[in-house]
């Protein structure tokens, strides 16, 4: 153990808060993290498994003397079987390093969450999203299997290479979206499939987000498959304009939609004139199919919001999701709300999943308007979220920030649920302790 | 409480054995399952589940004196929501009645059991997947929402609308494949999906199984995207055949693939086509497009091969899966290995998923013979799909008559894990007790 911490780990990214740590461990294979759980757990210490560090929600958060185990080192990709369309990858691996070496095979995994410097075990702790999970479904429905090491040391194979199973307890979807607090992920099995031979960016300009709200479930309902469809604000783009120096779009509109379609040429063509036609009668401003340089400037601004804005003001990072019948109310709502408590928002999201984002900056108010306004928008939004059957949180976690929020709108006895999981899991409470729930 | 269970809810259908209850309940409603529930709860009274009676492994077999609860009353169409495209269902309603429901509708439920009579509640209990499985998933990935019932009485709601979740543990999934062991599924909500504008069945004949096995693979890996992908033997068909009074086919061969493409008419022909080329390498002796008149018939066919054997002999009901690289030397693994042991059997089953299904005949073999050669079949059979990576059951379950192989093949440490699940969701062990395992 290494007891001289990185002062960058010990930092909540979002409050700004300093915690403290024990120490910090690099395994650098299953092995030495099982020596590693085994000794912690003779002494009661308390372990947070980190990736990446990309999480927006202080999950990797230590504030109780807890080990930090860093699985950084384990970042081998270890096989591509093309028969069963399986990559079998060390939990540290960066999103990055795995779209790297896909980038030279027939093959792509298809999960995009924003950040690729998110390690693919992280993404699994949080059953991250991203662009293309309207079409593809998220991290759950793209990881096979995985090798996890329970808070005694146990070390488990969950999940498998089979189609169809009813043998037993579903033990992978469990561990999948559970923040470490259940097991440490070291291994996973992810499924690929032949990259699409083509594929065609658009972007439809609107002179509002109340103008563009209606068509998201319009297209949805239309039987158009988009592999990605996003929205956002023409604000949102110049946060991430200004950080990256790339110019925002000459298309004209104050909000949009970015859609992508994928497939053969013909398949691709197809889609775009259903769109069109479904668009005769819409309110838009602009419809721009993009050249690939455009369309990859603008999805790399696109992915790039969230940074512009913390570029440039401390912010609370919203990642609420509803039944895909309530996204457009419940954008216009969220709107709506911080403007009548004077709050500085950026929307934007996943569209095509309910998935709705916000960046709820504080700019220039003090300590305590900041607390004040984000608290009251944050129990109205919260609320009103449950009320619509929406969920806190759709790709980021709970994890110690949406705490709070996530318990005072679950049902209870679904909470006493997880609780008994997470005990008979890890009766001491040693994984990741605080986080999601206490 | 009725205390005059009917003989046919007490009888093994496979094995044939009659076993014991104290009684049988018939709620109409949630709420009389949780008062059931409770009151047994109060008496430490054991409860086994009961739905359409369809299962194939004992899963619902009484013997330790337990109390039937049969959801056979609760079956109403509660609500079809077009925009969310969610059915919402009580536990006990039969596929038949959501079929009869839908076929009034432009939408569809995907998944598609062998028995019609199953309820939709037994299906989530098993994880039931059916025809269609390869193209649409398994119920697991067609239940959005439950309402279930615990051990103890309390009522909870899992799952929900929402297209993404990251908050808290996945709850619904652990429910999915469970068999009544973890709560009584009283009520769901299903993914609806548009009905395909057309769909087109094809026959495809081979002179043996070992001429069929190759194209299986090469089908999946082609690209083509089958609703349903089938084999079988025509001597499998045969039994159909006199059970029904409908011929068997007068396609040449003696082992078939059965697949449907749909869509749009073209993207059908298109389908087909690639089909016809691809084939045209393979060893096949017919290849036919099958009119919806006779596609209905063989369909009917496939669908009753194992009530056809039934009708002639007992017989032990597989369901084995394998990575779908694995299926074809499996298939003809068992095959060889039934011969060895002079079993008679008939092999088929859903290919396209790697789910392999087989029954093995006891014939007029006596009663020891009968029991040393299926129990060295079934042992070596088992141990050999464990080694390939595949599962003993893929959607009937565990229940009672795989336990014994279950528990063989799988990882101590995960048995162990499941352990723990049950004892956290029903620490008396009252729900279905001693079925998947101790």
């Amino acid at each position: 153990m290494d007891k001289n911490v990185p002062a960058e780990y010990l930092q909540n990214k979002i409050t700004g808060e300093m915690g403290n740590a024990a120490g910090i461990f690099y395994p650098t294979n299953t092995a030495e993290v099982v020596a590693c759980v085994k000794k912690a757990n003779e002494k009661k210490q308390k372990i947070i498994t980190i990736g990446g560090f990309t999480g927006l929600t202080g999950a990797t958060f230590a504030s109780q003397g807890e080990v930090l185990l860093c699985l950084k080192k384990m970042q081998q990709i270890i096989e591509l079987d093309p028969q069963t369309l399986t990559l079998t990858v060390e939990a540290g691996t960066s999103l990055q390093a795995i779209q790297t070496y896909l980038d030279k095979t027939p093959y792509f995994y298809a999960p995009d969450p924003g950040s690729k410097e998110a390690t693919i075990g992280g993404t699994a702790a949080t059953n991250a999203g991203g662009m293309r999970a309207v079409k593809y479904g998220v991290t759950r429905d793209n990881v096979r299997g995985m090798e996890v090491v329970l808070a005694d040391g146990t070390l488990l194979l969950v999940g498998d290479l089979n189609n169809k199973a009813s043998s037993g307890y579903d033990l992978k979807d469990l561990f999948i979206g559970s923040e470490g607090t259940l097991g440490i992920i070291t291994k996973l099995q992810l499924k690929l499939r032949p990259k699409p031979a083509t594929a065609q960016s658009i972007l439809i300009g609107f002179s509002n987000l109340a103008a563009l709200a209606p068509v998201i479930y319009q297209i949805l309902a239309s039987g158009i498959t988009p592999t990605a469809l996003e929205f956002f604000e023409k604000s949102g783009l110049t946060y991430a304009s200004n950080l990256l120096e790339i110019p925002v779009p000459s298309v004209a509109g104050a909000a949009f939609l970015l859609l992508t379609v994928d497939g053969n040429k013909k398949e691709c063509q197809e889609q775009i004139d259903s769109l069109k036609e479904l668009l005769i009668a819409a309110d838009i401003v602009a419809f721009s199919t993009l050249t690939d340089t455009t369309a990859a400037e603008i999805w790399q601004l696109r992915g790039a919001i969230v940074s512009g804005v913390e570029a440039i003001s401390i912010q609370e990072p919203l990642d609420i999701v509803v039944p895909i019948n309530q996204i457009t109310s419940t954008i216009l709502y969220m709107k709506k709300l911080a403007q009548q408590l004077e709050l500085a928002g950026v929307f934007f999201g996943h569209a095509g999943d309910g998935n709705i984002h916000a960046c709820i900056m504080r700019q220039n108010l003090s300590d305590v308007l900041w607390q004040k306004r984000l608290e009251s928008f944050l129990s109205q939004l919260y609320r009103e979220i449950a009320a619509r059957g929406g969920l806190p949180s759709a790709e980021h976690g709970i994890g110690l920030l949406k705490k709070k929020y996530f318990i005072e709108n679950i049902a209870a006895e679904k909470l006493k649920l997880m609780q008994q999981i997470k005990t008979a899991f890890d009766p001491m409470g040693l994984l990741n302790p605080g986080k999601i729930f206490d």
